[in-house]
C-alpha cells in the first residue's frame, strides 16, 4: 500500500522497553540458494505478457557483447540477493563492462523500464540496475534484496575486444518462516492445495524481520497487512514471536497522543510513519485479540492492553452527534482501492467489531468494569448504525452524505454482526445475488467477504468466492498471490503504472488461512 | 588509445623476478579532500557546451525530487572517489531513492547519455550510474574510481512524501605525483606559465599506480604514453621509482617471444595485452634510454638491457630486402592518429632513433661489441631509408608504395638525424613552409614536432607551435590537456563519438617537458 496521508504536526512516541521488547525478537532468517530453472523470452500475450521457455536449467551462456541479453528464470517466486560470474571471453578487457538488469515477479515488469514509467509512486519501485564492472572476472554481488523470479542481463556494453559470459547464478534466498512448522494439508481438493500452495509462498515471502506488506514494495510494516498475516501465521509458519515482535514496535513507535501509525519502516532504524488511518489503528485491537486468542499469551495482553484501548479513545471521538464516524475527504481510513468507495458505513463497522473485541479482552483480563464500557460503546455505535445507516427499503448498509452502497460497507457489517445472525446471512446474500454499487477490488477486500460468508454460515458462497477470485490469479500463471487482482482488468493499478504493483502481497495470502482454519478436514 | 590489433596465438611470457621487483615499487597514493567549487550550468556555446556559473561554493542542495538535479563543479580536474550526504525532507522516505549521476572532465560529456552514444568503442567509458539508496540518511560513497570536473545529481525519483539533499560532497582525489619534489618554474613568460600548470595537473592525474594515459579511459600503462611521461617526470615529479616500476613491468610480461606489449593492464593481476605496435615496441628501448641518462641507475640497465635488446632485434626481423621496413595493411604502428597516414617512413625512423639508443646504451654498459652490431644496423637503416624514402625532388621523405609526403614521417627522420645537422633543420622549415600532406592531429605527434624543432635549432618555431597548439586547448578551457584536439573541429574523435575521448591524457601533458628542460632559466 503506498498513499499519501501526512497527519499534521506529526512527531513520534517512543516506548523504549516495548522498542526492547521487539528488537530482543528479531528473528534469525533462513538463507537458501536458489538456482536458475531455465531461460526465457518475454512476450506479449493478448493484454498481459507472458514468459515462453527457450531452455531447462541454465549453467552459462553464450558470449554476450553489446546489446546482448539473457533472461533467467528462477522457477518461482523468491526474495532475496543475487550474485553471478562474469566471465570475459577473447582479448583482455579493455574497457569496463557496463549491465543492466531488470528484475521482475511477472514477466510483464521487464517491460517496463524506468524510462517508460509513468505512474504516480516512485519509479525507485522498478527493480532496474545499470552497473559497471571494472574488473573481470568478477564474482558480481549485487548489494540489494530483490524480489522476483524473473532476472534479465542486458550487455549494455562490453568492448569490440572481448565479451563476457555469465554463470554461477544464484539467488540467496531469504525469509523468517520455517517450513518445518507448517501442519499438514489434509484436504483432497486440488484447487485448495495449489491455493493453499501459492499463499504459503506469498507469506513465506513477506516473512522477513517483521512480517512485510510486499517484498518488491513497500518492504514494511502496515497493520492491516499484519492483522491478516498473523491469522495465517496461527494455522500455517505459526512463528507466533514475528506477531508478538510486530505488535510491541506498533506500541513503541506510536504517532502524537498514543495513535498506532499505519506503518512502520524498519531502516534505518524502527520508526512510524506519518500516516494514520482510522480502520489499521483500530485492527491493532484486532490482532493483539486474535494474537492473546491463538497463544494464550497474557503477558502480552496486559502489557498491550492499553495501546490497544487508546486507539478505541481515539476512534470514539470521531463519533458526531448521531453517534456516528465523521467522515472526511481525505484518505483518513482504507477499506479498499475502490474508486469513489465511501469510508463511513465500513469504518463504523470496523469500530463496532474492535470495540467488541476490546470489550473480550478486557474480560480475559479480569476489568470487568472496562469491559462494560466497551461492550456499552459497541452497543451504542450498532444501534446508531442501525438509525443512521441502514436502509430498510433498499436492504443495505449506506455511507456517507450520498448515501452510497457498496460492498465493502454491507461486508464490514457482516462481520461486526450488527444486524440479528440470520439476518447477517440475508444481507450478504442479497450482496451476492443484487452485485450493487462500489465492488471490491482488493484480494483484502475478498478476504472480508469470504470471512464474512464463512462466519454467517454460507461456507460454500465462501468456497466459491474464494475459488473464484485467487484461483483467477493462478490461471494467470501467478506463484504469489497479488496486491491488486480484477479479472476484467490484467492492467489494473492504483498507481497509474501496474509495473510497481506488488506480486507477491500479504494481504492476499488468506487463502490457507480459510482453508486450513475452515476446511482442512 | 584503444584501438583493435590481435596478435595471433598471443601467450604471455612472466619474468617473475622482474614483475617481483616492479610489484615492490608500486607507489603509495596521495589522497587530497576536494570539495565543489560552486554550482553550474552547462549550456551549448557555438559547436561546443560550456559551464556557466550559477553559484559559487556548495554547501547543500535545496531538497530534490523527481527529475529536479544540481550540477556541481570541482573546480579543476580530478581523479578519485566520490562521496555524498543524502538526507530526507518530508515525511519519511516511503520509497528508495533513485539517482542518475553523470561526471564528465569537460561540460561536453555531461550532454551525451549512454542511451545516446553511437560510437566505436565501448560506451562503458561513459561516466554514468544509476544508483538506488534504499535506507536514507545515508552517506552515499561511490565506489568506482572517476576522472572529471564536473558532477551532475540527478534525482530520477523519490517519492512523492519526500524529497532529498545532496549535502558534504567530497572527492578523495588521488595521485601518486608529490608536489613537493617540483623543482621551482622560473619563466616570467605567463604564457609558457600556463602550459606549465595545466601539463602538471595533467601529469599529476594520470600518475597513479602507474603512469596512465588517461585517467578516464583506457586508465592503463601504454609505452607511447609512458616515455613522453617519464620525460616530463625527471624534469617535474622526478618520481624516478614510478618510471622503473613501469619499465620492469613491461619487461616482465611480454607476448611471443619476448615481444613487449603496447600496454599493459594492472587488473584484476598484472598482464600485457595482445595488442603489438612496432613503434611503441621500440619505445622501450627508448624509455630505458632515458631512463638511465636521468638517473644513472645502472643495475636497471643491466637487467632490463637484453629485454631492449630483444626488441630492437625484433623489428630488425620486419626489414624488407632493401633495408626498409615492411608495410602493412593492419594498425602496426601508431605514430598519429591523422586519416589514412601511412607508417613506414616514420616505422623507419623511430627503427634508427631507437638502434642509436640501444647502441649508446650498450656502450655505457661496456658491451662494445654489442653497441658496434647497434650502431652498424642504425647505419644501415639510415643509409636503406636515403636510398628509398628520401625524395630528392620534393625534398621530402616518402612513406609506402603511395610514396605519401606526410608531417610524421618529416618529424621523425628529423629525430632520427638520417640527413645531416643542418638539412634536418631545413626539412623541418620546408615543412612548417609548404604544410604538406596528411598532418598531425594528436598532441603526441605535436610533441615529437617540437622535440624535432628544439633538437634541430629551431628554438622559436618551437616555442610558437607549443603555444600555438597547446594555448589553443587552454582557449577553450582546458583544465588538463586533451588526448586529441583539432583547431578546427570542436567535436573531432577517433571513436565516432567526442564524449568518449580523454580529457587528461599523459601524451599531451610535454609543454612543461619542453619548458622545464629548455626554456627555465
Amino acid at each position: 500500500m503506498a498513499i499519501t496521508n501526512r497527519i499534521e504536526n506529526f512527531h513520534m512516541e517512543v516506548n523504549q522497553a516495548f522498542l526492547d521488547e521487539a528488537e530482543a525478537l528479531a528473528p534469525a532468517l533462513i538463507t537458501t540458494e536458489i538456482f536458475p530453472a531455465g531461460v526465457v523470452e518475454i512476450a506479449p500475450s493478448g493484454q498481459d505478457w507472458t514468459s515462453r521457455t527457450v531452455s531447462q536449467g541454465f549453467d552459462r551462456s553464450r558470449p554476450l557483447g553489446r546489446g546482448d541479453s539473457v533472461c533467467l528464470d528462477f522457477g518461482d517466486h523468491w526474495v532475496g540477493y543475487v550474485s553471478f560470474a562474469l566471465t570475459p571471453v577473447g582479448s583482455p578487457p579493455d574497457a569496463p563492462a557496463c549491465l543492466r538488469l531488470r528484475l521482475g515477479e511477472i514477466p510483464y515488469e521487464l517491460t517496463v523500464g524506468k524510462a517508460d514509467y509513468q505512474g504516480e509512486i516512485s519509479s525507485s519501485w522498478i527493480q532496474e540496475e545499470l552497473i559497471h564492472v571494472d574488473v573481470l572476472p568478477a564474482r558480481v554481488r549485487l548489494p540489494r534484496r530483490y524480489a522476483f523470479r524473473y532476472l534479465e542481463i542486458t550487455v549494455v556494453d562490453t568492448s569490440p575486444k572481448y565479451q563476457v559470459v555469465v554463470s554461477d547464478v544464484v539467488c540467496a534466498a531469504v525469509t523468517s518462516a520455517d517450513r518445518g512448522k507448517l501442519p499438514p494439508l489434509n484436504t483432497g481438493d486440488p484447487e485448495l492445495a495449489a491455493l493453499d500452495r501459492v499463499s504459503l509462498k506469498t507469506m513465506e515471502d513477506c516473512m522477513q524481520s517483521v512480517f512485510e506488506d510486499g517484498p518488491k514494495r513497500d518492504r514494511r510494516l502496515w497493520l492491516g497487512d499484519l492483522r491478516l498475516q498473523a491469522q495465517t501465521n496461527y494455522v500455517t509458519f505459526q512463528n507466533n514471536d514475528l506477531v508478538k515482535r510486530c505488535l510491541y514496535l506498533f506500541a513503541a513507535l506510536t504517532q502524537n497522543e498514543g495513535r498506532v501509525g499505519a506503518c512502520l519502516f524498519l531502516e534505518p532504524c524502527p520508526q512510524v510513519d506519518d500516516t494514520a488511518l482510522f480502520d489499521y489503528a483500530l485492527f491493532f485491537v484486532s490482532t493483539l485479540h486474535d494474537y492473546y486468542a491463538a497463544t494464550g499469551d497474557r503477558k502480552t495482553l496486559e502489557e498491550l492492553f492499553p495501546t490497544a484501548e487508546r486507539q478505541l479513545e481515539l476512534a470514539l471521538r470521531e463519533l458526531d452527534g448521531r453517534g456516528i464516524v465523521t467522515d472526511k475527504d481525505s484518505w483518513w481510513c482504507f477499506l479498499d482501492w475502490g474508486e469513489g468507495l465511501n469510508k463511513q458505513a465500513g469504518a463504523q463497522a470496523i469500530l463496532i467489531y474492535a470495540l467488541k473485541q476490546g470489550a473480550v479482552m478486557a474480560e480475559w483480563l479480569g476489568v470487568s468494569e472496562r469491559a462494560a464500557v466497551l461492550w456499552d460503546a459497541a452497543g451504542r455505535a450498532a444501534r446508531a448504525a442501525l438509525d443512521c445507516l441502514w436502509d430498510e427499503e433498499r436492504g443495505f448498509f449506506v455511507s456517507g452524505a450520498q448515501r452510497q452502497v457498496s460492498w465493502a460497507s454491507q461486508v464490514w457489517f457482516a462481520l461486526a454482526k450488527v444486524l440479528a445472525p440470520e439476518d447477517n446471512a440475508r444481507l450478504l446474500e442479497r450482496l451476492l445475488e443484487q452485485k450493487p454499487g462500489i465492488p471490491l477490488v482488493t484480494p483484502y477486500a475478498y478476504h472480508h467477504l469470504v470471512e464474512a460468508l464463512v462466519e454467517n454460515g454460507l461456507s460454500e458462497q465462501a468456497v466459491s468466492a474464494m475459488k473464484g477470485y485467487w484461483g483467477g490469479m493462478l490461471q494467470e500463471g501467478a506463484d504469489t498471490f497479488w496486491e491488486l487482482y480484477d479479472p476484467n482488468d490484467p492492467l489494473a493499478s492504483p498507481y497509474g503504472s501496474r509495473a510497481v504493483n506488488s506480486f507477491c502481497h500479504a494481504w492476499s495470502s488468506t487463502p490457507a488461512y480459510f482453508i486450513r482454519r475452515y476446511w482442512n478436514p
